[in-house]
This record gives structure tokens, C-alpha cells and sequence, in this order.
């Protein structure tokens, strides 16, 4: 005999979806705070508030092993189908969010060592793209909480602007190193952090896909346009991008 | 009633398991693979295989998406606490191996710029620390398939030796670029490179945490020491590097 569900214990796998929902987008919303505190630091030159950056990525981490907790308890119910694609897709989001976060924490670390240095011209290009790259991880984050598939594919579709910039941030750099032995190691620095943050943009793509594969189940999103050519990059700066 | 599981069906549910342990040490075999052939075309400087690597990264992923089919019928089954663990244990080690395949990819993409300039002297210290990262990787993979904490431990512990070379290197880099500007391009993709593959022994990490996750069903492993200070390397790349 298949007992039929109470509502006591219906309701209460749904407050734990609910919940496992809720704390995946608190901590998608940490990881955003805390890159929006990293371009903060970079701008501002401010060693100690990159100091507590650095230490603030813990309270990530913990709450990913929370979140790891909450993915067993409700995988132990025996979900269904859809239940269980929004389980594997809160295991698969909560990773992406982490990595946000550590590759936050990177730009904020690096700051600190950029300080030793006279401010480069071309942090102006890391503020754009960071903040192209914080809007990226608020938009996908809305788009996971409504389940928006539309708005899923336009961040997926705007990871091109990122991709484009770091490209022409990185030549800039190449070209400054150049011309300036001197700033070789603090332009090394911004080049790891801009990677830092191009990195961010694909994690934010990751986590939109994985809106697409929640409500469609299969991982079909149409291919994008991958714009990122600085792999490829000539030994000579200004010999142009091969295509990826 | 409680209907008592056939023989036939308890079979086959440890035959999944199986299957899905040994797709995802074939996965990971994959990606140790890809690592040495991208680390020979960097020594061979062979552009045809750099393709031929960048190219075979669809198959890695092909299998991570196979494979997290394969967790969701699994999971499906209403698993138990142990079994649930080698599910989302599967699940995160797969992830790993699938960004280490991505790595692997990039380092082969930027062999073939670094191919555009004449050899650089450094290409023997990436070769070393990318023999380590492929060593660990083996190490790990093995670790898994006999949920062996102590080698995963091994493992884990040993990363702080990519992480030293990795530093080592990055000094090198940074003074070859000073000494000589015209090397600044080819030696930045090194960087990269190397970073690539300092990542990887990251990854091959997590996937040691994971084993003890695993065996221990909780994330204690102590914490290691991180040796890995190029991120705070002081702009002189004299100064010496700064503790973490």
C-alpha cells in the first residue's frame, strides 16, 4: 500500500526546497557583495578591507557545506524527476558561486600587492568588466530564482562583452609591459585578476545553463559565441587575435 | 507493506554504481591524458596536436554530461546516506575532472602562441610541474576507486609541491620579462600555463577532500598549508613573496 503523503510532510519538502533555493541565492548574492568589494579595493588601494575580503570567502565556503547538508537530506526523501534536476542544479550552482567567490577573494589578495606599485592606468578596464561581471551574477541569480529561462539565455548571450573586453584589457596590458619593463609585475598581477573576473562571467554562463537544463531537463541551450581570442594572442601584441 | 528488493533489482542497482565509478575514473583517465599530450606539444611545439587536444575537451564533457544522467536514475532510486554520498560525490569529482579537461585544452591553445616566438628556456619548469599535477591526478583517481583515505591525504598534501614550483616558476617568468621585453607575450601565455596547471593540482585536491568525504561522511579533512604566494608577490620581483 502506498501511503498517501500528509500535508505536514508535503509542505515541509516544499519549505525545504524553498529553503535550499533561499540559501543558494544568499550565497549567490555573497559572492556578488564581495567581488563588488574587491573592485572596491582595487580602486580605493585599501590593503586592510582587502584583508577582510579574503577572510570574508570562508563564510562562503560554509555556507556551500550547508547547502551540501540540505542537497542529501532532500535527495534522501526520494524526490521525482523535476525535484531532483533542481537538486543537482543547486550542487552544480552552489559550486559555480563558490568559485565567484574565490576568484573574488584572488582580486582582492592582488590588489594588495598592485598597492606596492604607482596605480596603473588600465585599472579603469578592470572596474568596467568587473562591473559588466557583477551584473551578470545578480541577473543569472534572479533568472535562477524565477525559474526565467529568457533571462537566463540574454546573460548567457552577454558573456560575449566580457569575453570582448578582457581580450582588449589583456592586449593594453601586453602593450604597457612593453613599454615599461617597470610594470611588468604589477601588470602580471591585473592580468590574473582580469582573468580572475573573465572567469566570473563563465561561471556566471555555467549557472544560466543550468537554469536552461532545470526546466527543460536536457542540456540543449543553442552554442554561443565564444569571443575570448587572448589564448591565442600572437607573441607580437599587435598582430591581432587568431579566432578561437 | 515493504516490498523486499529482488535480487535482480539490488544488482543491479550496485551495477549502476559501478558504472558510474568506473565512468568517472575513465573521465578522469581522459583528462590525465589530455594534460600529457598538452604538455608534450608544448615541448614538441606540434600546432596539429594542439588542435587535436582542444578538439577532444567535447569528449571530457560529453562524458560529465552521460555521467550526470547516469546520478540522476540513481538518485531516483531513493538511495541511502552512504550511497547518497558516492552520488554527490560523483557528481562534484566529475566537475573537477571536467574543469581539469578545460585546463588541459588551454595550455594545448596556448602552445600554439607560444609556438609564434622561439623557445623559451622556462618550458622545462612547466614540463615539471605538469608532470607532478598529472602524477597527482593518477594518484587521486586511484585513491578514489579504492576509497583510500590515506593516499587521498597523500595526495593533498603533496599539492604544496605544484604550489611551490608554480611560485618558483612565476619568479622566473616575471625576470625574463624584465630582462627581455620582446619575451613579455610568449611568457605571459606561460604564465597562464602555468597557472593552468597549478589549478589542476587545485582540483586534483578537491577531489582528495572528496574521498575523504566520502569514507568519513564529513568535511574534516585538516587543513593544509598553501604554498602558492605568486598572488601577493611583491611588484619587485626581488622583494620575495609575502605568507598567504
Amino acid at each position: 500500500m502506498t501511503p498517501i503523503p500528509s500535508d505536514h510532510i508535503v509542505k515541509s519538502y516544499d519549505e525545504e526546497r524553498h529553503r535550499l533555493l533561499d540559501e543558494t541565492l544568499r550565497m549567490g548574492e555573497l559572492a556578488a557583495t564581495q567581488l563588488e568589494a574587491a573592485l572596491a579595493v582595487v580602486a580605493d588601494r585599501d590593503n586592510v578591507a582587502a584583508a577582510r575580503i579574503v577572510a570574508a570567502d570562508k563564510a562562503i565556503d560554509r555556507l556551500e557545506q550547508d547547502i551540501s547538508q540540505d542537497v542529501m537530506k532532500l535527495a534522501l526523501r526520494g524526490p521525482m524527476a523535476r525535484d531532483l534536476r533542481e537538486i543537482l542544479v543547486a550542487i552544480r550552482i552552489t559550486s559555480d558561486i563558490e568559485r565567484i567567490g574565490d576568484y573574488a577573494a584572488n582580486v582582492a589578495k592582488r590588489s594588495t600587492a598592485l598597492n606596492l606599485a604607482p596605480p596603473l592606468p588600465q585599472i579603469g578596464g578592470l572596474q568596467a568588466i568587473g562591473r559588466l561581471a557583477v551584473a551578470q551574477l545578480r541577473d543569472v541569480l534572479t533568472a535562477y530564482r524565477d525559474s526565467d529561462i529568457d533571462a537566463a539565455r540574454r546573460v548567457r548571450d552577454s558573456d560575449v562583452a566580457i569575453d570582448t573586453a578582457y581580450t582588449a584589457l589583456f592586449r593594453e596590458l601586453l602593450t604597457h609591459m612593453m613599454e615599461d619593463p617597470r610594470a611588468i609585475t604589477p601588470c602580471t598581477h591585473l592580468l590574473f585578476m582580469a582573468k580572475n573576473i573573465e572567469r566570473i562571467g563563465d561561471h556566471a554562463t555555467n549557472i544560466a545553463e543550468n537554469v536552461w537544463f532545470l526546466v527543460h531537463g536536457e542540456d540543449d541551450l543553442p552554442p554561443r559565441e565564444k569571443r575570448d581570442n587572448s589564448s591565442t594572442l600572437a607573441p607580437d601584441a599587435d598582430t591581432g587575435a587568431h579566432p578561437d
